[in-house]
């Protein structure tokens, strides 16, 4: 659904949504017995938001299509993936909570190892540590360019962020990673005129990093890609008129909320510190978006039972959360992340969406079986849930007479 | 799903994926026993594949569109079919094996029969033989315009196509044939003015056919219709990343196959023919497409029980597929042709989808009923089946970070 549909028919209400991401939610079903990690999880306070909501299964970008982070989130914020692009470089910048600008050109960057006649040998530098990688970015600190300022940051092991912060930056530069061993890093060309001086720019600053780096063996050079700007995208107070609140542990998903206006509370790193925040400033925002991050995780790493087992600590908070009276809860993933593939995947991710007003289905457990037979149906696009739940919480007008 | 989306997520693989085309394999219930075709079939194999596999009800064109055997399977393929659109003309010739080059305008004919004041009184000349429709078609070869070749083939008892092959021809002509008795042919006029010259050449050749067919009432004339160009489309290598084989008895499936960039397998005329050519050529390709046209002519022909036996006789070939150990297996039909209304239908075709990570549903038969409640929904959109065997064959990236 176009956002400017929606946008016309807000009307001003004072009710509350929840959205809970439970990031990676979705799964395949074990061996043994034929269970996905939500299936197997004891979830009685989902169990019975299922009983009493309507469910199904939603994709955030289409079917087949395995969605990144970003894309993710977006979709479940409304604003379709597809036409709502976000830079890598920028994602790395949300990602350990550097403050972009508008005027800002983020790039990812990887720390990497060339041989004599600068061919790429390990595009990884042999994922140096953390530690390793503070002293060299330090280094690379030291590069002036003119006219713009430099930030070079470390994220993690071998990554690192380049920021140029300046007057008429551009980030159409294409990447400088060939993306293959064997080659020769790229030259960071401009894909539109108007980032020409950007590339030359860029250019300079990898001319002086291999200049420091280059007894820095098996870090001697870095790879730099997903030249970004910070988007400008109308907030989600704009579009569908909701005063809303971030509630985030992880840096990137409190990035991806602040691209789009949304109020950044602090929070400790449990599942329970974040229900507390939501307790502490319940009266404060019309929208809440709760994210938990360590059901990803354990996807990630494969761990079933330890997925099973966050699932399961989630589940334990949802009496908080109703305790609070909210007029809408969404609880859903931004994502599948099956144990079994321990990676983000395509398969559609369960979701459960409570109102008083929501036409319950029959489904009565919140799982990815179960919900193939509700009431969203079992191929339900991602982007338009908030305009269902919108209408659940009475803030939408009819269309038309 | 916009094909240059799923472009770019391609990631090569050594994955295999096999798309069973049952022709027209969709169909309605019978009075007796309330069983459609499918439902009546004795498949244990199918009913095998689905109980392991995703289920659903695809339309290849939207919901209520009853589609040709063209833009049915180029749903199958991925390619949107209201974008990808194939003029009548090229499958005609796609459907004789005419060897339809990039600079030919093709059109479909009709011989028809007109009264001594040029009024059509019958669009099908009586549905003369084929035999007598080939001699007419030796007399029309005679015709010699200036600067092209003029092909003129018989397809089947009053139907035939003609094919101009030159420099700068355009198949923006209208169509000569009124579509009804008791008007004049049309004159065939050009609808950009690039095609002025072809709308030339071919009031040459209709004036010259006139002539020629005078005496040979009631096919004293022919109608035509659906000028075209064969259409220069990114092959499924291009597009996918797949190296594509078409094993097809029928040669209109072939031509779409070809137009794809498919290569051609050549097979004999039975679904075991089909099967075989599949085993001999595993090794060679990553993409099957296997068609089986016999599920639609006996449902054309009004002939349940016959089209049960083929169902039955495809259901038996299936464990040769799966021995084979293909990586993803999509069974479905490229539309509904239920005995019942012996033409193609608008009915959603049941699709099952096969891998090891398919996340399968609690679907236990292949037929329409059992497949509504399936994880695929039961209105899926048939273009986007090619992503979700990507993404089942692994052979698709995430989409963003």
């Amino acid at each position: 659904m176009d956002l400017d549909v929606v946008r016309k028919l807000i009307k001003p209400a004072e009710t509350k949504i929840v959205l809970l991401v439970m990031d990676g939610l979705g799964g395949l079903p074990r061996e043994s017995d034929n269970l996905t990690e939500l299936e197997a999880a004891k979830t009685p306070h989902l169990d019975s938001l299922a009983s009493r909501g309507i469910c199904g299964l939603q994709h955030p970008v289409g079917p087949g299509i395995t969605p990144g982070s970003g894309p993710g989130h977006l979709a479940l914020f409304g604003y379709n993936p597809l036409e709502y692009q976000v830079g890598r470089g920028v994602l790395a910048a949300l990602g350990i909570d550097f403050d972009l600008q508008l005027q800002d050109v983020a790039a990812r960057g990887n720390f990497c190892t060339l041989d004599k006649n600068r061919y790429v040998t390990d595009r990884r530098a042999g994922r140096i540590s953390t530690e390793k990688n503070k002293k060299l970015c330090a280094l690379l600190r030291t590069i002036e360019l003119p006219d713009v300022d430099v930030f070079v940051e470390t994220v993690k092991e071998h990554r690192l962020l380049l920021v140029l912060r300046g007057e008429g930056l551009s980030g159409n530069i294409r990447d400088t990673d060939p993306q293959e061993i064997g080659k020769k890093p790229l030259l960071p060309q401009s894909s539109s005129s108007e980032a020409k001086q950007t590339a030359t720019l860029v250019k300079q600053f990898l001319d002086q990093a291999q200049e420091i780096l280059a007894d820095h063996h098996p870090a001697n050079m870095v790879l730099l890609r997903g030249f970004s700007k910070k988007p400008k995208w109308s907030s989600m107070e704009d579009t569908f008129g909701l005063k809303s609140a971030a509630i985030a542990a992880y840096p990137m998903y409190r990035g991806l909320a602040k691209l789009l206006g949304m109020h950044i509370l602090e929070t400790g790193p449990t599942v329970e510190d974040e229900f507390t925040v939501l307790e502490d400033t319940w009266n404060d925002f019309d929208f809440f978006y709760v994210h938990v991050k360590k059901i990803d995780s354990a996807g990630e790493d494969g761990a079933f039972d330890r997925k099973v087992a966050v699932i399961e600590e989630v589940d334990k908070e949802i009496p908080r959360l109703l305790k609070l009276n909210p007029d809408v809860v969404i609880v859903t993933g931004d994502h599948s992340t099956p144990s079994l593939l321990k990676y983000h995947s395509w398969h559609p991710v369960p979701v459960v969406l409570w109102s008083n007003h929501c036409r319950s289905d029959k489904v009565e457990h919140f799982g990815e079986r179960a919900c193939m037979t509700g009431g969203l149906g079992p191929q339900f696009p991602a982007e338009d849930l908030i305009a269902v739940a919108l209408a659940n919480a009475m803030r939408l007008e009819k269309f038309g007479a």
